[in-house]
C-alpha cells in the first residue's frame, strides 16, 4: 500500500519545516562552539559535513501530527541530530572509514584521535544542553537509546562468525544501531501528548528505522557509487552481512557457497569477487526478500499511526515511510 | 605545613569506609552488567583492573566533612568513578597505552575499536543512572565535567609546538584532564550542602586534583618503574611536555636545550637520551619547582577547608592532601 503512494523525496517531507530546520542548524552550531581553536575547526568541517536531517524532520513530522505542541522543540530536535553526529563520527572511526556524505571523515581529516575525543565532546554537549532544558524525561530517552546504540555497534564489530549470522541476529543489529535512534526522535516529538500517544509513536519510529536499515543495506547491493557516495558492494567488501545474504545464504549452491566464503576469508576481495556474489545473492531471491522485510516493516509503522488524529500530518508521517522505501541514497 | 603531617597512605584515609567502597564496587558492576557477552567479557576485565577508588573516597570524605548525609552516595560514587573508568578507556585508545595498573588495557587486549564502543557504553550508562535518581544537579555537574575532560583530552593531543608550551597552557591542561573530576567528585560529596560549602569543595577537589596530576607527572621523572608500574619517563618518551620540563626549558644552556630537541624530533628516542634529559630538568630545578607548585595548590586546597566545622572528617580531608603530595606511585 505505502510505496503506491509514487516517489516521495525527503524535500517534500520538509516542506513547511525549512525554517524550523535552519533554526536546528543554527542551534547545533551553537551547541558545540568551543573558544579553543583546535576543537573550532572540528566543529567546521562537522557542520559543512551535515546531512539530510531526517531525524530532526521526524521530531517535527511527530509533533505535528501528535498536536502536542512543545516549545522546546527546535532544542530538542538539534539535541538528536547532535547525538546523531557523535555517532557517526566514532562509527567512522571504529570503522576506519574515509568518506561520509562524499567529504572525508573527521579521523581521516584529522587522526583517528581526533575522532574519539570529538564523539565525547559532542556527545557531553548535547547532554548539557538536555540539562538546561531541566526536564527529565528527554534525558531519559535518549541516555537509554544512546546506550543501545553502543550495544549495536559492538554486535557489528563482534559477529564473527559472520556466515552464521541469522535474521534475528540482524534485526537485533539494526534495532539497536539505527533504529533506536529514529524510535528516540519520534518519542522525543511526542513527549507533551498522552503516553500511549508517546508510545505508539516510539514504536512507529523502531520499525521505521528498521525499514531505513533494510533498504540501506538493500541500495549497497543495487546502487552505484555515483548515487550513493558509497561504492557499491561495501558492506560485502567489509565483510559485513546483511539482510540480503542472510536470506540468501541457506539458498545458496554449494559453489556460491564457496565463492562467498572466499569472499569472507579475503581481507581485500577483487571487484569481480565482490560482483559475483552480489549477483548470487539477486540471484536467490536475497534482493526481493528485503524489499518484502522493508515493505512489512513500513506496514507496522503504519499501523501505528491509525489512532493520530486525522490530517495532513499523519499523512506527511504516512508518507515518511514511502520515503524511506523508495529513496535511492 | 602539609607535607610535615608525615606520610600518609589512601589505606589511611579509606579507613572505615571499606564497606561502602565495597558497595561502590558492587553498584559499578551492577550498572555496566549487560546480557551480552562481548560486552560482558569486557565488563568483567574492567572490573578487575578497578583501582584505587580514591574519587569514590573523596565523594565519602567530603560528605562527612560537610555534614550533608545523602542517600544516593554510593550511588553517585559509582557514577563519578563510572566516569573515570570510561575516559580511562578512551584515553588509553587514544594514547595507544598497552597497560594500565599493571595489566592490559582494553584496547591492547581486545581491540582499539571495541575501546571506542566500551568507553561510550560505560559513559551513557553512568548518564542512565543519573537519570534515575532523578536529581538535576549530578547530571548539571557530571555533565559539563564530562565535556571538560574531553576539551583537556584535545589539548593534550593537539600540544603541537612543545617547546613553547608554556606553564599557563599547562594549567588549563591539568585543570580540564584530571582536576576536573577530582571536583566534581568533591561538589557531588556536598550536593546536599549549602550553596557556598558545595562551591568551596568544588574548588577544593580542583586545587587537589591539579596537585594530583603535578605529583603524577613529577614521579613520571622520579620514580622507577617496579614502583609506579609504568616506565620512568613515559612522558618523555611520548613527547609529553609537563611542568618540570616547562620550568627548566628557559633554564637550559643551548646544550641541554639541543638535547631536549633532539628528543623531542625522535620517533622512539634511546633511554640514554632520556635519562640525561631527565638529568638535566632535575639540574636547573625543574623538579623542586614542580614540588613547591604542588605544595602551593595543595595549600590552596587547604584554604577551602576553614569554614568546615572542625573535627575527624576534616582533618582526614587535610590529610588526603598529604596523600596527594607524598604518594609514590
Amino acid at each position: 500500500m505505502i510505496s503506491e503512494a509514487g516517489a516521495v523525496t525527503l524535500a517534500h517531507l520538509q516542506t513547511g519545516l525549512e525554517d524550523r530546520l535552519e533554526q536546528v542548524r543554527t542551534e547545533i552550531g551553537r551547541l558545540i562552539a568551543a573558544d579553543f581553536e583546535p576543537i573550532s575547526d572540528v566543529n567546521a568541517h562537522l557542520l559543512q559535513m551535515q546531512g539530510k536531517m531526517f531525524r530532526p524532520t521526524l521530531v517535527f513530522l511527530v509533533n505535528e501530527a501528535v498536536r502536542a505542541p512543545d516549545p522546546r522543540l527546535v532544542s530538542l530536535a538539534a539535541v538528536v541530530e547532535l547525538i546523531h553526529l557523535a555517532t557517526l563520527v566514532h562509527d567512522d572511526s571504529v570503522d576506519h572509514s574515509v568518506l561520509r556524505r562524499g567529504m572525508p571523515t573527521i579521523n581521516a581529516l584529522f587522526s583517528h584521535q581526533v575522532s574519539v575525543i570529538m564523539g565525547d565532546y559532542l556527545y557531553s554537549r548535547a547532554v548539557i544542553q538536555l540539562v538546561r532544558l531541566d526536564d527529565m524525561e528527554p534525558l531519559r530517552v535518549l541516555g537509554r537509546i544512546t546506550n543501545e546504540m553502543t550495544v549495536g555497534e559492538m554486535r557489528q564489530l563482534l559477529a564473527h562468525d559472520r556466515l552464521r549470522f541469522t535474521e534475528a541476529e540482524y534485526d537485533l543489529l539494526i534495532q539497536a544501531k539505527t533504529a533506536s535512534l529514529l524510535s528516540g526522535a519520534a518519542e522525543v516529538g511526542a513527549l507533551r501528548a498522552p503516553a500511549g500517544t508517546r508510545k505508539a509513536m516510539a514504536r512507529f519510529g523502531q520499525y521505521l528505522g528498521m525499514a531505513f536499515q533494510v533498504v540501506d543495506d538493500l541500495l549497497d547491493f543495487t546502487e552505484a557509487e555515483a548515487v550513493t557516495g558509497k561504492p557499491t558492494g561495501l558492506d560485502l567488501r567489509e565483510h559485513k552481512v546483511t539482510l540480503p545474504l542472510i536470506h540468501a545464504l541457506p539458498r545458496f549452491t554449494d559453489r556460491q557457497r564457496a565463492r562467498v566464503a572466499r569472499l569472507m576469508e579475503t581481507a581485500e576481495p577483487a571487484d569481480t569477487l565482490i560482483a559475483e556474489v552480489m549477483a548470487d545473492v539477486a540471484e536467490v531471491g536475497g534482493l526481493a526478500y528485503a524489499r518484502e522485510r522493508a515493505q512489512q516493516l513500513a506496514t507496522l509503522a503504519e499501523a501505528e499511526l491509525e489512532d493520530l488524529p486525522p490530517g495532513a500530518a499523519r499523512e506527511t508521517l504516512r508518507a515518511s515511510l514511502t520515503y524511506v522505501l523508495e529513496r535511492r541514497r
